[in-house]
């Protein structure tokens, strides 16, 4: 139906007849002459129909966002254009064809209404030039992802979707089984299990583009469904699986943003990261650290401070915030109010005045409850200059950890101290358990089936609170991007895993005995990892957002607007599937 | 863990040491020496380990399918094995390490147990160098697609799977909503509604491997989920499409398949396929074509060919079945009952024992209802030879060509008329609607948003029991594998065809509002096709199921016999999801 796009027709084609096909961007006359800006997904080119022209009549119908086909010749424009890629030339329309005409807009291409009008008609919000772009940006990752993987010998296998209710603690989708009266398939929050089975099928590499869904209550970014790249390798360590996909995230980088990424990537245990970033995905792009001062303060006259810094499972640690003096008491107390949200009962604060003169150059509150070598010893710890703030946290160590993580973004931000660029590393030697003190159990903090980096079983069992994992992380720019490990690949080993984890052998054996069975027939060591897809896109794209990366989004309230999903279903078919609703 | 693939050692290898990663196929002890068949996904090589060498109580320990990582000697094998690549070479251990143990096997590798047990083991299942050949063409089939699509400016985007209840005419799988009480999502059919909106959209050229649902009972060959190749273009004719994805489809197979077929493809109006095939998907491999004898018959004396011949919605066919006539009663009594399945009333039949001999030369319960010219008529008409069987039917047209179309086929396999290859056409024109007397309404032949050939709405309406659409299949060897048609993109002529699927206003509101809504705002022409994925595997695999090219396919009463998937949930979860199971 047409011979060129519209952002490609350039000055090579003048004198030219081309067919075009495309929406009128723009559709005005201007002293008598028709200009339609028509557009496809290359672009845009300026179309003129003179009132001697055949296709005049025509032209003066068209509307915004009409779909047009048409004929003309190309010639050079009197004043060029230089905003759009075509504003050399222009194309004399010789006939126009309207393949369908458009109804008043709900909003202009031109503008970015909210998100409700652009979610309920997201056909038209996808046509903007920027929607495209940011799409677009997620399938040359995809693209390039696929390329790189097919070229090394991975082997993309689909795993179901509908499939057994899966362990990875999130709260699963259901869907009523019609052939079993009150049974239930549940979507995958991952392929986690099957991945893993490939190894053991000796599949030896496996990648999948895999849809997973997760039944949470939506965090400002999160999707009912997410995408991610999902691996794993047979017969490999932790490291030959870090080499592998940090080369591969180095390439897709280079190819599809033009970014070249560190090489080697840093690399960093969860315990330093905890400690100098308070985040297990630290944000490399700012430079202020926390500072351990218990040490110092342990016998301090101020008692936040003395009660933590003699607490085992205490922490006292400060932020030298540079330039941070002139914040105000509101601006430090919006601060506090902030870590509160964190888990903080409080944030003490010091104002470095003048360093040259010792405790007369500080205005803190707390500062007459530190004699002058504790004063002199935090200033120097936190390497404190003249006209820096510095903030303090208290408290049991995980919750200090956190809040003093999340300020420290958080004054970054506000004082313009994040720095351009990408900044990627690895995590790890996370813990193999988390202690949850409300269930007086311990959680696993990546799944239960990473390995341990002990291969004894006694001796997991012997040092559980301290045992470290064989799991990882890839974090760019405080987001991790992709989370793997070993996994376990012998059933005792696995079965004590459920066991330190509170899972009863009776629940492991409905749950997974189909995994502990496949691990006694000669299941090889393995490992892989999962990349999100939708957050690398969306930090390619340059966007806040996941919802710009994917093509139907759902909202917050995980509703479809465009198709008004979820919707009511007649009994009949609810009776089909063996339920029905409750009522309240 | 390893320098090599077990399946690549070569003779080039002679004198190296490798390492190697891999199960025990086979591990026996002959004359005091140890062999290890050891096996990864390149295939076999032989692992010697004898009494004097350190690995040799290891290597005594080792059982089928126990995991194993061998260090050796690369060197020539005294006896040299033709049936593995590996066989002029085996590997003196040096050391093994047995990474993990197997218990007793519920089958060995070289086995083919039943289905059932292959599904709960399906780990140790696809380990077999059979389902490794097979999934693999798979895979490179994906691959190969992809390749194609990416090189050719589609771009893959994916489209939710938790969505509307859609209107494909199969039963919806559906997800309760948890924050929505008493509201459900779909999961799709095919994304059909969701490609036409990204036309819309301005995307231009759309593809997705996608995976699709519907909770239909389970015929022989059918999965609840399944994967399709889905494509969509805008601003494009259906012959522009259809030479599009010929040429892809014929890159693939000669790419994954090495074999090249023909080009172009043939094609065939509906009509035509019915007519002289019995289908609208003819086996192209078999000769044998169906014969129309109305108009020689129509005033023999056989009633049930004249009541049938006069009967304008009546068909009279004939089929030769060459060197049929050697066939029994018994046999013909057999195609009898298999034409009756289809709907037969009854099959006669006509032996052509002397075709010289004319009436005296046939053997057959009609002959004497035929007078002499009509007799020679027919055998004319036919193309009967000596020796031949000619099987006739008579009664509604639709009821024949099926049962005729049906018969057609046995009788070629029961012959050995099947010519081998690969027989691939087009078939069009299909009818835009096909009479449901039991609905007394008509309904879409291929799905409701299928253009018509006629531009116009009022023409439409009057024609629409003879209206042809702008659908096409592609059918390769008796197998519908792809399936499209160009879409309607006006929203008064989507409105009109639901209104002749006598969906009601409200009904096509509710329904597909969005869509009517969506085709207001300058809907681009666009059209597409779908492939299926586990058939084309399956074809080219050279398998009868697609569950041999899914890793984790489901029994035919739609369960997982691996994870024991659908099963109970507590109650406690279906009270979040707002439902409760049905008494009985």
């Amino acid at each position: 139906m047409r011979t060129h796009f519209c952002g490609l027709v350039n000055e090579a084609m003048i004198g030219q007849t081309v067919t075009l096909c495309g929406w009128a961007d723009v559709a005005r006359n201007l002293g008598g002459i028709c200009f339609i800006d028509l557009r496809d997904h290359e672009g845009i080119v300026q179309v003129v129909a003179e009132p001697d022209n055949p296709a005049y009549p025509t032209a003066a119908e068209v509307g915004y966002e009409y779909c047009l086909r048409i004929t003309g010749t190309v010639r050079a424009r009197h004043s060029v254009n230089d905003k759009i890629k075509t504003g050399k030339v222009e194309v004399l329309a010789e006939s126009i064809e309207i393949l369908n005409k458009s109804g008043a807009l709900p909003f202009y291409n031109h503008e970015n209404p909210g998100e409700d009008i652009r979610l309920r008609y997201r056909y038209l919000d996808l046509r903007r030039p920027e929607m495209q772009k940011t799409m677009r940006k997620r399938i040359a990752l995809v693209q390039a992802l696929r390329r790189h993987l097919d070229a090394s010998g991975f082997q993309d296998i689909e795993t179901p979707i509908l499939t057994k209710a899966t362990p990875e603690g999130a709260r699963d989708y259901l869907v009523p089984s019609r052939v079993h009266p009150g049974q239930f398939f549940a979507l995958p929050q991952s392929p986690q299990l099957f991945k893993q089975l490939l190894m053991m099928a000796g599949f030896d590499r496996y990648y999948q583009i895999a849809r997973c869904f997760r039944d949470e209550d939506l965090r400002a970014d999160r999707q009912p469904e997410f995408t991610q790249l999902d691996m794993e390798f047979a017969f490999i360590t932790e490291r030959d699986i870090q080499d592998f996909v940090e080369a591969m995230i180095r390439d897709v980088f280079s190819e599809v943003q033009g970014v070249e990424l560190a090489k080697p990537f840093p690399r960093m245990t969860y315990a330093e990261a905890m400690r100098r970033y308070g985040s297990d995905k630290p944000d490399l792009r700012i430079d202020l650290e926390l500072t351990d001062i218990a040490e110092l303060v342990k016998s301090s006259e101020f008692k936040v401070f003395t009660d933590w810094a003699s607490n085992e499972d205490g922490r006292v640690a400060a932020l030298r915030v540079p330039a941070g003096a002139t914040m105000s008491r509101k601006q430090i107390d919006d601060n506090g109010a902030y870590a509160a949200k964190y888990g903080a009962n409080g944030l003490a604060w010091l104002k470095v005045e003048d360093l040259g003169k010792g405790r007369e150059g500080v205005n803190s509150p707390i500062a007459k409850f530190l004699d002058d070598a504790t004063l002199a010893a935090v200033l120097s710890a936190t390497g404190a200059q003249s006209g820096d703030l510095i903030l303090f946290g208290a408290g049991p160590w995980k919750t200090v950890t956190d809040f003093m993580g999340a300020l420290r973004i958080k004054v970054a931000k506000d004082a313009g101290l994040v720095k351009e660029g990408w900044q990627p590393l690895w995590v790890t030697d996370f813990p193999m358990f988390e202690w949850d003190a409300e269930e007086n159990r311990f959680v696993a903090l990546h799944h239960p089936f990473t390995a341990p980096k002990v291969d004894d079983v006694a001796d997991l069992v012997a040092n559980a609170k301290t045992a470290v994992s064989r799991g990882y992380d890839m974090v760019l720019n405080g987001n991790e991007i992709g989370g793997g490990s070993v996994r376990i690949h012998r059933s005792e080993m696995q079965s004590q895993v459920f066991d330190l984890l509170g899972i009863s052998k009776d629940e492991a054996q409905v749950k997974f005995g189909f995994l502990l069975e496949a691990l006694k027939y000669g299941a090889p060591p393995h490992g892989g990892i999962a990349f999100g897809i939708d957050r690398i896109a969306a930090l390619m794209a340059g966007t806040e957002s996941i919802r710009d990366v994917i093509a139907f989004p759902k909202t917050a309230s995980a509703q479809c607007l465009l198709t008004s999903a979820p919707s009511a279903v007649p009994d009949k078919q609810l009776a089909e599937l063996h339920v029905r609703v409750r009522e309240k």
